[in-house]
């Protein structure tokens, strides 16, 4: 039983939360949750539960919560200065370094950094850079942006339009007239199941050239794409797959944006996900890993070829129309200096490569025969169960069930948090990076009790 | 001499400012200024200049530099807990005490508070409310937003596109289709010179009719208005402006939404400019001094005639699928709980209203008479002077000339930061809050002198 106290009829009064029931959050029908603190792995909340989360808030407290050294950082900051503005040349000691930091981290071919509030916001710049780089090129035409089924790419007008998933279009009129879809590489899914993991690629492939065609190469801008698929279902690319896309779109002169919001700083094993596929974007989205959400700081990195073609843009036109308030904020700078220092000194990488694996493995060991399982995949720090109501016939359930939610629920009766994934029966998980083989043990009895209490 | 070392070079080479010149920033011709302190209405850099910031960072500095009551509010939330999420009705003790205070402040009539990051953002979130609440009332062609030139709402594609000034559309496809833009309501700039400015108000109020109708009203989801018009060049409502515009808008079912980040919590010398003004928006926008920019948090303000309809819609088809990663980020959270307070414990309002008046008319009275000086106008701590090549003809300067900021450039050199607005020779003025009448003579003094060595 949840406290129900002043705080909570403030919250229910006056407080609009996000992907929230706005309705039964406002008539308390369902009580929201006040955290109140947090370390390593587990958060607490002010009724005394004590929670491993398994999701690390929205895939993004990479190192784990209460972390002095970072906290240290924005206090320092926060009382040294704690806010000036990035614009006409101007910043901090901290945003600076941070911009040194990341583009060590970054690939070679990568130029610069400009540094947004979240994803979304730098989905938006993203695509700002991308109209503006073709309109300098002489290439008005050359603007449409394809994205896949099942991205995720934010919640804003735009960035929800890249998104491709119905919660995030219904009733909002998305997606906006300049974006197309092309085929999920979601080979679990596949229409046909006869098809190989490679000829699935290939027919990936085969559709988004379809796409082009119809739409015409001197329309098409760009393709945005996690370099693993997240919010839709966790999906590690089908074999085969960016080998297959990537030459289509050299071929075509349009650009690749790698939103490695998730995968970025470490998830996936490896610092960057891009580089790991045989990706060479020409821009790069960061977000979340780079500050594990201390304080909202965002990212779009432009590869040189890019960055030339912006030079160009002010050499004839002047400053770029284009800033927030907050860009390189000195408080989110100095998170980010800290968490990256933090994530190597800790050698979270290499645990989301040794860890991350292991929990996918066990997973798989624990309820890989289960009969309403039908997949457990994942990569590095990131691993999907995903439920089937007949594996035989490949049947889903019906949404309306809410299986994975009861599942969820049960999990956090258990005192740890998973995700129910927002389209598709599928259970999540994102743990920080510092996930211990005991934690990933308590994960996975959490899930494997929770799948029985649920289905038996 | 700023001081040229690894740091700058880094900067060269790594970061990507907002609104700046990218080539010449690169090259080095400009050289980026590293902010290291701030204090009161003061900042340093590290090459030890101390300068009077009379534009408060982009007019968010509200309760000035250097308050340790904000720092360690954000110190201490950094250590108890620096990120939850407050997706499905999670929160912390800081965003729940925020919201209420925020509501607590509102206008009567208005409900609930969504919070995101900036200013930007939060104009995103409010076309996307828009447009659902008219799909869930069974409207779905009324969606188009009217904003007005010389708006300014923020840089992203949406937000970009309802703001009304050059340098945020050219080059970047700007304004999208749903857009609309109406008279600006800048009776200095009037066409005809003989026109009273009651008329002038009952021009706009006819223009923006008529664009209602060649649109259709049932095409119209909202209008979108500064009470004060912002960075389109520091410009109070005309007189009767607001009166004959609202009455326009409730006739034809359609929503304002009143962008409140530069005017709310106190620069206009009352903690929200919409009732100062008569209006009752359907939703406000806020962000800047809502946290005195310490760090990033915006706000949209829905009222209970939206929030009712949002309801409806949830309970029709379940949570909504709108969020940001940072939505409520308690360290934001924490800020403005402190920032809330402080205003209210230093008096800022007040201040504002007292002060802020002092400021134009000393600016009125010292360069009121100026050859070159074509109008000096502000509402609280807001005051613009606005440069012109003939008083008599009302010609202005040609933009090349760069007139106005030669000018804010000899003020840097007398240790006074103000701003060259970017459409047109207009100096900006938008101190902290905590401005002293001194410090208003020393900006005073510093424009004086830098209009007489660029204008003679």
């Amino acid at each position: 039983m949840l406290t129900n106290d002043q705080l909570s009829q403030w919250d229910r009064d006056s407080f609009l939360h996000p992907s929230t029931h706005l309705a039964q959050h406002a008539r308390g029908e369902v009580q929201g949750r006040i955290i109140i603190g947090g370390e390593g792995c587990y958060i607490t909340d002010r009724d005394g539960s004590r929670l491993l989360d398994a999701f690390a808030g929205l895939y993004c407290v990479n190192v784990g919560y209460g972390r002095t050294e970072i906290a240290d950082a924005i206090a320092e900051q926060a009382r040294e200065l704690a806010y000036y503005h990035a614009y006409m040349g101007h910043g901090t000691e901290a945003s600076v370094t941070l911009s040194k930091m990341v583009m060590d981290r970054a690939p070679d071919h990568m130029s610069k950094v400009y540094f947004g509030q979240g994803g979304s916001d730098a989905n938006e710049t993203n695509v700002k850079l991308v109209w503006y780089y073709n309109n300098i090129r002489g290439l008005p035409r050359k603007k449409k942006i394809i994205s896949r089924w099942r991205a995720y790419h934010g919640s804003g007008l735009m960035s929800g339009s890249l998104t491709g998933l119905n919660l995030f279009h219904r009733k909002f009129d998305l997606p906006l007239d300049m974006v197309r879809h092309t085929t999920s590489p979601y080979y679990y899914r596949r229409d046909t199941r006869e098809m190989s993991e490679p000829l699935f690629s290939a027919q990936c492939a085969a559709d988004l050239e379809q796409l082009i065609d119809t739409e015409g190469a001197d329309t098409i801008a760009a393709f945005i794409a996690e370099p693993m698929l997240g919010t839709g279902g966790i999906v590690p690319p089908p074999e085969g797959y960016w080998e297959a896309i990537t030459p289509i779109l050299e071929k075509h002169d349009i650009l690749l944006i790698a939103d490695e919001v998730i995968t970025g700083f470490g998830r996936l094993g490896h610092m960057f996900a891009s580089p790991a596929y045989g990706l060479t974007p020409d821009i790069m989205t960061i977000a979340k890993g780079l500050t594990s959400a201390y304080a909202p700081l965002s990212g779009s990195i432009v590869s040189e070829k890019v960055w030339k073609v912006l030079e160009q843009g002010t050499d004839e036109n002047g400053p770029i129309g284009h800033g927030w308030t907050y860009s390189a904020h000195p408080i989110g700078a100095a998170a980010g200096v800290a968490n990256l220092k933090l994530i190597d000194s800790l050698g979270l990488v290499e645990n989301a490569a040794t860890v991350g694996p292991y929990l996918t493995a066990q997973m798989q060991a624990a309820l890989g025969d289960h009969a309403h399982v039908g997949d457990i995949r994942g990569e590095g720090m990131l691993t999907a169960v995903e439920l089937i109501a007949d594996r035989d016939s490949r049947t889903y359930f019906d949404p309306d069930r809410k299986i994975t939610p009861q599942i969820v629920a049960a999990m956090g009766r258990r005192g740890v948090i998973a995700r129910a994934m927002p389209q598709g029966d599928i259970i999540g998980f994102a743990p920080p990076l510092c996930l211990t083989r005991e934690e990933a043990d308590t994960v996975i009895t959490a899930t494997t009790e929770a799948v029985a209490e649920v289905l038996g």
